[in-house]
């Protein structure tokens, strides 16, 4: 585990920790590495994970990492590649940092800047034909939170065609998305007591990284208005989704029951109910709730999921069961933590 | 003032305790009246009213209402126009309350049952034309608090056409906007942590009044997609708004710099800044951000505004200050506490 | 489970949920019964229990839950005993509410009023001699959630006779603890923002139960003085826990070092770091840090639990598995679900 | 206003943009000051200071601030002494920082390392005589926010001999009083969720300050259990302060109404009553409350601050007042923002 002090490197020891195969010994938390925080104990960083509090963190290089079949990157942005470049075929690299998310050089330069590195299967197997994908995947690309919870809550009505190809994407996330680097702006006074918008007018490191998926899912171009919003939560992402319709809300509950039928962390809300990211805390659902708005002529999708959870630790964890061969849903949780 | 241990009421009492009017003796506090806590001291119910805290509250009945100047009405939907009915024409009269924001009455029957009760001239100065009615007016219906935020962000782009007339607001509020009645969902435990959406689909009962405001600003019918959240936060809305723009960043901001110019209680914020509603706390301001996100072609437009303040306690005695031909600032902060 | 509504309820079923013997088939979780929400969808008042969500909710009525083999107990205090008498001796019944914690009948009536039910063998296997007097029961009464706390934090220097019998503990909770019944006072506009001190002067009903557990340990009359604080978290109390003492650091370490080695719920942290409640929510862990000031001539022993976990539902869970000769610590977990 | 980009200048300058003298043109904001900061528009760094967002910082140097009547150092510890060396004695310098309160040499070096810089009149007005001595100075040395509540909330039971000379205090704080440096453990998603106790064992460094109030009350050593603990707000602070007594609470309530029966900002609550931080915030004032446990034989004091305002900013512009000869509560708010 790369930058095991950070709090993507925290979920995922917090989820390996209540694997089955831990218990069962088929599973062995290995090296766990950092950056500047490397020679400190774990339990410095991370004081909730109690049985891992006296591990101690070494530096993150190919020679700590190598030697372990399965890697997990919880980097900065860029720092991915020389790491997984270092590292055999037959390791299997899991990697939570956007560098091999988007298909489109063009769209790395422009949003992220420098070249881009390349692009890896991608770690949701909700996606049509991506199970098999990441089954047979040495190398996966784990998705960004907020497109987790936009792709997730949007893509049956979009692939269905039921609602016009342009979407706008309001979504509010707690601070640990924007990771443990200390910022005045991410500073408690800051935060709580306050509700801010930032990243406005599509300029957010997310906006191509949904429209991509979208428009996969659409075969079409998908117009994406995405505006993140900051709340005063630690973790959970709460997206409202809005598209314009013909359709009944039955029709479009319809492919959503469809379409989730068989995924075992996507919870359909009954008519009438709305997701709060509350109750998804600590799991690895995603909730979702159906409107459609007659007079505007207006679906409504809102969908709910843990920004660590499902959007981090949680889909990587999922990811590696599958490519590993071991049940998809092992040690991820279906009940949150709440109230 | 009437209602006055909720928290229209206690706002607006914060307010006249700060009021210049009140130091030079040409204002006085009268009667403060509640329902079920009739009897009790006030200072049980709003303990940060340090200078009023031994005051008893007396039942709101037209008697002991009768005799005052000016009365506040903070009640529950629906009890205002009995009240109103019984004080004389001469007695300024501002409702805090949705009794009589609205003026067609099939919507009022549509979101509120019942009969309509009629409409009064709505305490929105910024809105063209209506400082006049206001300064005229002896009956004033204040605004609702998502309808201030929202309106007064999108109204010069529709009124100048700027952007088509179908706008997606979602709008982040705290609770204090949904009043003190205890109810399960409104306790701590449920909230704290917890992002929530509600009265998805356009069943909010603001949406007909953010909808005729913007209609008659627009001179044609704009469609409304309207979704409230709610977030762990006490005061304070944050909405963005999105519609389809092909108009310049430029040409936005210039209709915006122009229609509100003159305005006390709005300001602008410079290019590429947002507003948080951490920064207009206590006061009587909206604060707007504006962006066109190219890509997608639409204008983001994010405001916000203290619910308990400019969205009702500070709307009202901005109301009765211009109804009273004082100066229409007058006791209302501009300045917020933060952090 | 009856009072599966509230929030011992929702944490009990949690707990469960996770149980390795129900995934066995060797725990099933019977019958769910509640007050005024029996009828209802247990998805609508614990929207985290994603597997339970279509559950019906029952009446609390003795005939409801007979036939059960255990039967948790989240009820109001005094409700307890006309259920559990209408259960047989059989039945393995673990109440969460105070009815039968009190040794002394005077104590119970000068705080919670009325005749005192009885006395159960107390929840708390870490009181000496404690977990073998459960693990014979059929009838336990968890301890309350601060008595958990501020008892574990201060018991081995009591015990040793290392400080004077006399206490100072001030206990900051979350509101969780104060239940899910709506008052106007645990409202998110009341709570968020504020810090509040309330059953201030030894009047608060944990204060018996924790003068009674500390007596008991140092075979001599304890003196507490108990002051419990609100703060705007869900989960998790902090006790810091004043007390004079001549004793070194080193010698208090070695108590609690010797007294705690074997408690799989107990965590002493390293010399110099200090507990929080946010690296226990969701464990059924209490973290210990330790410090003598020489100035002031005090330890000052800081102790955190999740009030809902080992605070009520895991004690609780923890209990039953002793009761039923299971693994002590199945299905509670040791890993918090931070940040 | 040296170091304004911080806290507490942002604290002083809301209270000035208020103050009655601004109004009335014989106060005059003149050069704000920063480090790191210089250079940036105000409005990036105090978003709520609406009147001044187009100011500009200027660097902070003596040179800049000299032609001031007034200067208010708003400075990391150790850094005042050079800025007011400089500064001629008719200017009057307000400083916030630590480094003037002390008496004792030895205290200063003990807790903050290196020279101790000196002595100046404690900004406290309610000590005794200490109003005069700030009326006749020229250097003023504001009181820390942990002492301002602490110091005040046990004065009267001290002075008076109604309590033993050895005190508990547990102090709960928002975050703002740590300061606006970035640092991982005042991130939101650290400090949200969570209360945390630190600086436990005496070593804050605001002991030796409390401590020397104290004894210089009660005219004797007076031992001081001091805990701060952080939690989730931002501004507050909330202290319990529990000291061993043998008097009544209507002896206590005697000697607390007659010392603050003149004060205009120290609020004494009804018996029965106790203080929360949410009725203080954005207000000078203090609110106390007080009871006598007599099974513990305990009195148990209970005080709340705004620490940016009394705690600081606030006590800043009282301790100008009375040193200018204006009345000493212009400006200063005596009405909360709340909820």
């Amino acid at each position: 585990m790369a930058g095991a002090s950070g709090y993507a490197g925290g979920e995922i020891l917090r989820l390996l920790c209540g694997h089955p195969r831990l218990a069962s010994g088929e599973l062995e938390i290995g090296s766990l590495t950092a950056g500047g925080n490397a020679g400190s104990r774990l339990g410095e960083h991370h004081r909730h994970l109690f049985p891992l509090a006296d591990r101690v963190l070494e530096e993150t290089t190919p020679e700590v990492l190598a030697g372990h079949d399965v890697v997990f990157l919880g980097l900065p942005h860029g720092q991915s590649a020389v790491i997984a470049d270092a590292l055999p075929p037959s390791t299997l690299v899991v990697d939570c940092g956007a560098d091999f998310r988007l298909e489109d050089p063009a769209e790395w330069t422009a949003y992220y800047g420098g070249d881009h590195a390349g692009t890896w299967p991608y770690g949701m197997p909700e996606l049509p034909g991506n199970r098999d994908r990441i089954a047979g995947a040495g190398r996966i690309a784990v998705p960004g939170c907020y497109p987790t919870v936009s792709i997730l809550t949007l893509l049956p009505a979009l692939a269905a065609g039921l609602v016009e190809p342009a979407v706008t994407i309001v979504a509010m996330s707690g601070t640990s998305g924007a990771g443990r680097a200390p910022k005045v702006n991410l500073l408690a006074s800051e935060v709580i007591g306050s509700v801010r918008a930032y990243g406005v007018g599509g300029v957010h490191r997310h906006t191509p990284e949904i429209t991509q998926a979208l428009s996969n899912a659409a075969s079409l171009p998908v117009g994406v208005s995405f505006t993140p919003v900051l709340v005063p939560t630690s973790r959970g992402i709460l997206a409202t989704c809005t598209a314009r319709t013909s359709a009944s809300i039955d029709e479009i509950r319809a492919v959503y029951e469809k379409a989730y039928a068989d995924e075992p962390f996507v919870h359909l809300l009954p008519e009438g109910e709305f997701p709060e990211t509350g109750s998804v805390i600590g799991t690895n659902m995603v909730a979702i709730g159906l409107s459609v708005d007659e007079r505007s002529g207006t679906m409504v999708a809102v969908g709910a999921v843990d920004n660590l959870t499902k959007g981090t630790g949680g889909a990587a964890v999922q990811s590696m069961n599958l490519a590993l061969g071991w049940g998809e849903g092992e040690g991820l949780p279906t009940v949150g933590v709440a109230p």
